[in-house]
């Protein structure tokens, strides 16, 4: 259906060697490596020797949409290549340096950043020799609503204070954390969405604290889900972003295409999970029969592949209409993948579970942790609910005189 | 994301043109002509008025795929104009001559029909004159099974002898039906599928009664969903198509265009009913709030909207699928959207049911009626278990070694 | 668990042999008869036959609660009666005199009716001599909030005029008509549950018009459920029940009962639909296999099983506690009841269709009837999501301070 | 609806009162306890000093069914007992010496016992000094059905020999643990049922090692579900419970009232997830309204009174029918449980979750993790499907001439 260009699939045959060449092979030394740290929050070597194959084969930065600083591939090229990361979601995001928010970070300070910035954080970032974390969520209030935002960040001559208490700082417990972007409000009184601002603040700065990581299920991910105080820290005007109120534009922009490779990992970790209940369902006998044989395991194979491609399909085009109309315009779409793809992966994954019995709830498959991931891609970045709002109103509008 | 070729965005601007300024319009006039008819099987004039100014129009026989008899279309190019007919299900496919099955029987005298097959019956379908249905499915089995089929078609000299008993034949009530394809078993102990053959009949061959109409859900379709009797009926060996032990490859040919062409009305269907809802929604008022402001409703809205989007893709897929590898490479993602759209088109219809309230069930909206015509579509074609089973066949095989 | 009384062990065995004994062998009869009639709004003497039967049996007015005019049963004994009266629901409710809206217009007439009214309608309604309805919803508003209802009934004197127009008055088009209860607004300025009225009128008073029927998905129900337009009708003050501004109060006390009926009975249809959807799998072969050996199937049937006990037991619950505590504090109960029990039903049914493939929609089974039935609930004495907001609010009332 | 008996009612009234007294307010000292610690299969003072506090207040072993043991409540009375534990699953089932696999194991040896094994390990199970495990599924088959197991005992003179592999065996890392009880194959050529046995096995004995605890959803839960390695474990035949070949009989009755157990607990963790959304969408704003206030958080909350209540009347009504026909009648009912409640618990607490954000996947709040052990239940003690099967063979039976 979509043509696939010449460079989109060459980088699609490479990703895919890559993938069965390093990656796969690599996800039992990994949890191995992972057991034997002292922490969770511990870089492997195994995953520093993929990125430096992946580097050497070219597939790097492939996320980077400008040219000067990637392969300046479009949002439908990209896209595959997401998924196919997704299908080892420890390994392949991270190995060739596609890993959120880092990808999210990158865009912006491209976008947005001084030179300083690109200095000191765009190009190590693109090096995959320092992490970054965005600090925008609460833990206080509901923070789908930007108007929510409680952290102040007061102009106190030409520095900004800030006070606040964010969470769900992902890579806030990453070894290689090095900077933050952090959202807040610089005028409560400015019209609702010039009220926030985005500063660049380095993880050491006065003030700032990691306090602590947030599980999510049971998992303490490697990378973090940081809670992250910020006490009277001091923010040069300079390393305010685009400009004092510019928080919310930025935000919109930034969102667009992460929510673009969240959905295809999504949609890459649901192709996994269907290949694994096949794979379950060909090797168990129940009372005589292989459950592959049985027709509610096979209805469920059957809605597992109809779902998973009708959110890939979803998704490909959300993907194709923001290169061709832009990301404003393909807002409404992107609101559905979002709520479609996670909602897709969490039904192939829970059977998936259910077909390996007592073993799919445990680390033994990674079944519960890709039930784990996806739950929480309903909730971050916007819940259902919000999207299906922005859903509604466009669509209620068509028919207001 | 699918281009659209200048020739079927014409004939869309066209159809919905034709849409507009007759379609719509003729919605009001078609019920009472057939409330003011005797029969529920009657030729409403406004449907004759219709059909001459389509054809006026250049939009006829645009499902013919192939170009000595109409438009030429691919099913890609053809199935967004199917999608806008469905919107007016009573109307638009037989003001277009794009009906079913008249459409698949079209086909098969087209690709199999003798040159008096093509005189007598391919012209006059093709100019709207006369009607046709296809008898296939059988009362006394699960007909889904080709092998479970009953009818005996015992070969006599130069003439086979049919008995047995069809139903859900479609436009056997029609008041312009003139001949029927008929599917039977001329050699039970043939391989699997070459058991069957298709012979054509004319509907007053000697021993082809008509018995009754059946009612689905409640509602006397014009057209008819007929039971027909064949005793001793005596047909030449010249009327049997393509050739003993040919029924079952025809039938797959036959239904691959045919599928999509369903689902695709079926989205139209759910589109409207999407336009009913958010029409009703904005209307009434219930506790002081507009059904349109609350977070239910708009949750409805939403998920109509991402079902029927992820439907149309995946069915737009299938066609362009079906276009560029056949029907019979496409045969799982055409069982994949036979599951897919009417499924998503009982959601939103029903959902559209209950903004609506007590009238949602009644006559007053088309919504009841679209409600029985989308659920029939769950069964008829093969019901989704056996779709199912398909796809999951295809699935299970990948992992097998 | 619940005890049964030994009169309600009585009754009920009584009535199972009644079903066994007449109903069902009468069903096929009934259908004879009414394919036969000229008007789907016939009175077919099979039924009338039945009400013999079963009065002689003293199988009559079983609903009744007051001792004074029936048997005097509770609630919870009456409703496992209700639920066999379901499995044949267009034969066995009426005849035993237990139909709606029959059934609560007798209970109102009863508590509120003055001796006239009981001469006049109560007696010969206990008797199955007259039917009765009940206008309440109107098309033109969102009937479930009270305060919306539209039709005026102006006082003039010693009497009210009565103006507007009221849609689902079911019986409104049965043969044996004579009465409805009419429920407007007398005052639209009192507080809002004092506005409305009910009134007493003759279904021959002047003014009064029966304009037509309302098909339900496409089914004439042989009782109606009318649209009857109000012109100037006067009603005399002696006929107001309770008093001026009472309808709101009146309608909570005659709608809590009923809906314990209207649950049961679901139960009772989906009691049925899972019996031929057993039987139909038990004979059904597809691909070599019976369909009741097959794993999806017995998934339904399970699913079916569990979704019914739980149902039954909830509307058992129900029913006990209005018993104990009255209508208005199990209000709640009766809320959850009226979301789940159509629920339940309409997913047996449903499978129930797809189980028998083409005949499941047809009229060769009673199966879409039921669902269309079935659908009608979720909507008719308020749409789930009035019953919900109800049910939620409770909820959230024990966390408010 | 069912009478509560006044010794019942003793015992609700005053295990709330230690719920509130003590449980509630142990909660945080638990998690702060076990944060401390350094392993995860830890046992708090807390705990301890709860187990004391209920033994004083006579809220000990109130699951006991036998009078010389315990307080001899029937299915039915201690069920809702089982609910209100439930709603602190971490700390009341063990604080009152209710807790799985403790409660099936005390029974077992009750009934099955020697008085060795009675003094050496009932009576400390009693008095809650030591811990037991059950150790019945297998890593390597579908343990649900029975034949697959694997684990051989062979017989060697007066002993047998355990080789084998078991996993889930729950309470495997408590550090209390003393015993385990544990179903093998004695005679793989018996017929079906006849091939197991159960012994009784001490974790230290020589061969026995546990080799790794589970995780579930990320979490290691306290008491562990251990793999655990037999390797030549060498049992005295004293210690085959009842007889050889009677394994599969024991476990029937000892899984029957454990059942019952689960799923009331799983309903009080489903009212405890009620109420943490209920008091959630109170304090949270989004866009200008409470989230209480909106009319998808009510229909969710309404959806989950619903579904709550119809789940527990199922299961008391299972425990009545085990009291009053006994486990082996009720059997299909139990089933029905197994399937019901832990789907009404996943959908409360996944609602609780989204209206929680962030908040909800992560330690703050206990539903992720309440979420990961109700999905388990739907694995445990039989997966779905084998219970659906024992339904539908039921229902179906029933059709069969």
């Amino acid at each position: 259906m979509f043509e696939e260009t010449a460079r989109a699939k060459k980088y699609r045959e490479d990703l895919l060697a890559f993938m069965d060449e390093h990656v796969y092979p690599a996800e039992s030394v990994y949890e191995e490596q992972m057991a034997a740290a002292d922490s969770p929050h511990t870089q492997p070597q195994i995953l520093e020797d993929l990125k430096v194959e992946a580097r050497k084969r070219g597939l790097w930065n492939l996320f980077h949409p400008h040219e000067e600083w990637g392969p300046g591939l479009t949002n439908l090229e990209y896209a595959p290549l997401a998924e196919i990361m997704g299908r080892s979601i420890h390994l392949a995001p991270e190995a060739t340096n596609c890993n959120a928010p880092d990808t999210g970070n990158m865009e912006v300070f491209t976008l947005f950043g001084t030179e300083e910035h690109k200095e000191k954080y765009l190009r190590p970032l693109l090096d995959g020799k320092i992490a970054s974390g965005f600090a925008m969520t609460e833990p206080a209030v509901a923070s789908a609503d930007a108007t929510n935002i409680e952290m102040t960040m007061e102009k106190d001559g030409d520095e900004y204070v800030l006070n606040g208490r964010k969470w769900f700082t992902s890579n806030g417990c990453h070894p290689f954390i090095k900077v933050l972007i952090v959202m807040g409000k610089t005028d409560p009184n400015a019209e609702t969405h010039r009220q926030q601002s985005m500063m660049v603040v380095p993880i050491d700065a006065p003030g700032v604290t990691v306090k602590r990581n947030l599980t999510v299920f049971g998992y303490e991910d490697r990378e973090g889900h940081a809670e992250v105080l910020f006490e009277n820290v001091r923010v040069p005007s300079k390393d305010v972003l685009k400009g004092e109120g510019e928080g919310f534009a930025i935000s919109q922009a930034r969102l667009g295409p992460g929510r673009i490779h969240h959905c295809m990992r999504a949609i890459g970790m649901a192709e996994r999970a269907l290949e694994f209940m096949c794979r379950r369902a060909e090797s168990r006998v129940l009372f005589g029969t292989k459950l592959s044989e049985k027709a509610n395991i096979q209805d469920w194979i059957a809605e597992s592949r109809v779902e998973i491609d009708q959110a890939r399909l979803l998704t490909l085009h959300a993907a194709d209409m923001m290169d061709k109309v832009g990301n404003k315009e393909a807002r409404t779409l992107i609101s559905e993948i979002k709520v479609a793809a996670p909602k897709a992966a969490l039904n192939v994954i829970d059977r998936a579970i259910q077909v390996h019995g007592g073993g799919g709830v445990t680390g033994d498959f990674p079944l519960a942790e890709m039930y784990a991931h996806a739950r929480t891609l309903r909730i971050v970045d916007g819940p259902d609910e919000v999207h299906k709002m922005t859903i509604a109103r466009k669509e209620l509008k068509k028919y207001r005189s």
